[in-house]
């Protein structure tokens, strides 16, 4: 396939019809709205990141204006924010707008399903961009690939996980469909705000939670609670998206399009790269400073069951909504082909040195 | 950390000195040698993506000429062509120059080393790109991660390797830092032109071969005569390379720098995201087509015996050469750090729905 036309292509979106060279000397700046908070790590900086990138390369005709979720006060908004154009453009997670837009959240993650790498290929070649762009057109918006977290734990638990047996009653913060997921299987699902899961996991008001992975675990100190981390199963790949009002894009001359366009795309991959080397140092500090963590995996019988569920609810959404079914289906499908590939070259390298 | 500060800055060359709307109307022509034939499929395609990302975002002022193999005749001198200033850029891989600068040879790949997630963050985070300015400066280059082949497979076997007496006279065709591995353990290493490899292998000159991964061996034809398809050691996350000659460089303005450089930066990242892609579909349409191509895992005592070797290479080479032993031991102490942290999140997940 030709990586040439795939890559402009996948937004089905004209180049501007204004000629680059009669607006070669106008500047625009871009307002962005996003669901992290001021210095907020990995994330935050992949919006400063991306908002530099734009500006150097357009040697300032373009700039991004970023303002944090204490400016907008909408952390949880985004999409309204953009879609009614208060805002140019927008970074968030798809998933968070599981309410009005339920088929945005298969592009964050599916439990189960691809990896970084994967997702990535999925999104670039597999049919997700286009997809993706179905699900946002209708509301006015452009959305790309954002950031990826790296594969997401299972979360902090207080007890070991030996059997079914063990979820029965667990009390357990863990939000989405992961949430919907654990909860068929007993678990008492809560959700608390970030702020307060520190102290409930402390006086026993929950067992256990479900957070991100070591480098924005790390800082939250849940370690020196809850002594067993589990390797996940409900975001393999976690991927952020950026939205554009695809009014503030059709006034834009191709150049600064391109530009944006490809600045989103690296923060996108340097966002994914930056998770994978701070959750490396969180990790390494982690088990250093507190010996007693202890690294588990649920148990064959635990992630059977969270798997079985999992299959049953998405094929419940399939059924509701054809486009719901399309991505799934086009998402499953593009793991069973890239995933015996992953198996015989990055899985059975990394078993093949254990000893690490 | 500060990304922002850390994504131009590693590049220590100093901003252009011209003002960059001065010259905002020059347009400049970059001349690009390939070690890759014309149409080579996914690193031929990632130096015409990089100059059509470059041409697009800088709305023409820039612009690249890549000139293939068959055009300079020089695949393996890409390194000179570009110092000497006969060519402005080059794509190629680092351990092609071996023999003149030894030391750029860890730039591609280190066996037992890095996967390509590891990579990107040893460069980009754990001091891999200041490393290897230090080696190409002192040549008047600058060097850029150019796109990554994934993990690459441990080769093409007409027999199963069960022990290492297997290895013993087995005539392998395995060129560089793996050869001289597999030489130490009793192989033939044997270095054949890719154009008769294929002849070599069904006239049984050679007993196996490694080439790179199903994406790049499948249009070669080795699985139609050697059934045993191993997983690799040698190459776990094998990174090619941009050069720029700095004279080239110095010219540019300070926008087109920056262009350039996410230009690079990109096209790398989706390089080895069509990688993991194409060789998805290879493997699955190999399978397919020829059901009796069996996936292998070299047994323990061979890895442990690879592994050894590898070691005291690096370690004989290291103790001659104070900035190989810097960079060796840089990549091995950011493997220690990064590691632990893939195992607990990819490898645990991919090993949990061992099933797929």
């Amino acid at each position: 396939m030709n990586l040439r036309k795939s890559f402009f292509a996948a937004v089905a979106v004209a180049a501007s019809a204004f000629s680059a060279s009669a607006l070669a000397q106008e500047t625009y700046t871009l307002s962005l709205a996003q669901t992290w908070g001021p210095n907020s790590p990995i994330l935050g900086e992949t919006t400063e990141h991306f908002a530099d990138m734009v500006e150097s390369m357009s040697d300032g005709r373009l700039k991004v204006r970023v303002d944090a979720a204490n400016k907008h006060k909408a952390p949880f908004g985004i999409f309204d924010l953009v879609r009614t154009g208060q805002y140019d453009m927008g970074h968030t997670a798809s998933y968070y707008y599981k309410g009005t837009i339920p088929n945005a959240m298969y592009f964050t993650t599916i439990p189960f399903g691809l990896i970084a790498p994967e997702m990535y290929a999925w999104f670039y070649h597999g049919g997700g961009m286009e997809l993706m762009q179905k699900v946002y057109e209708p509301h006015g918006l452009l959305s790309f690939p954002g950031g990826n977290t790296g594969n997401q734990m299972g979360g902090w638990f207080r007890k070991e996980i030996n059997s079914l047996e063990d979820l029965q009653g667990l009390k357990m913060r863990t939000p989405g469909f992961a949430g919907e997921v654990m909860s068929e299987l007993g678990v008492a699902v809560t959700n608390l705000p970030p702020g307060e899961l520190y102290t409930a996991l402390e006086r026993n008001t929950i067992d256990a939670l479900e957070w991100v992975g070591p480098a924005l675990d790390f800082p939250m100190g849940f370690h020196q609670i809850a002594k067993y981390y589990y390797s996940g199963w409900q975001e393999p790949g976690a991927e952020v998206q950026f939205l554009i009002n695809n009014k503030t894009w059709d006034k834009l001359p191709a150049d600064l399009q391109n530009i944006l366009t490809v600045a989103m795309r690296t923060a996108a991959y340097d966002m994914y790269i930056q998770s994978v080397h701070e959750s490396g140092i969180a990790w390494d500090k982690m088990k250093e400073d507190y010996p007693d963590v202890t690294h588990k995996v649920f148990p064959p019988e635990v992630i059977e069951a969270l798997r079985e569920t999992t299959d049953r609810l998405l094929a419940e959404a399939a059924e509701k909504d054809p486009l719901a079914k399309e991505i799934i289906t086009s998402q499953r499908d593009y793991l069973k082909q890239v995933r015996p590939w992953i198996n015989i070259s990055d899985k059975a390298y990394l078993n093949s040195v254990a000893g690490e």
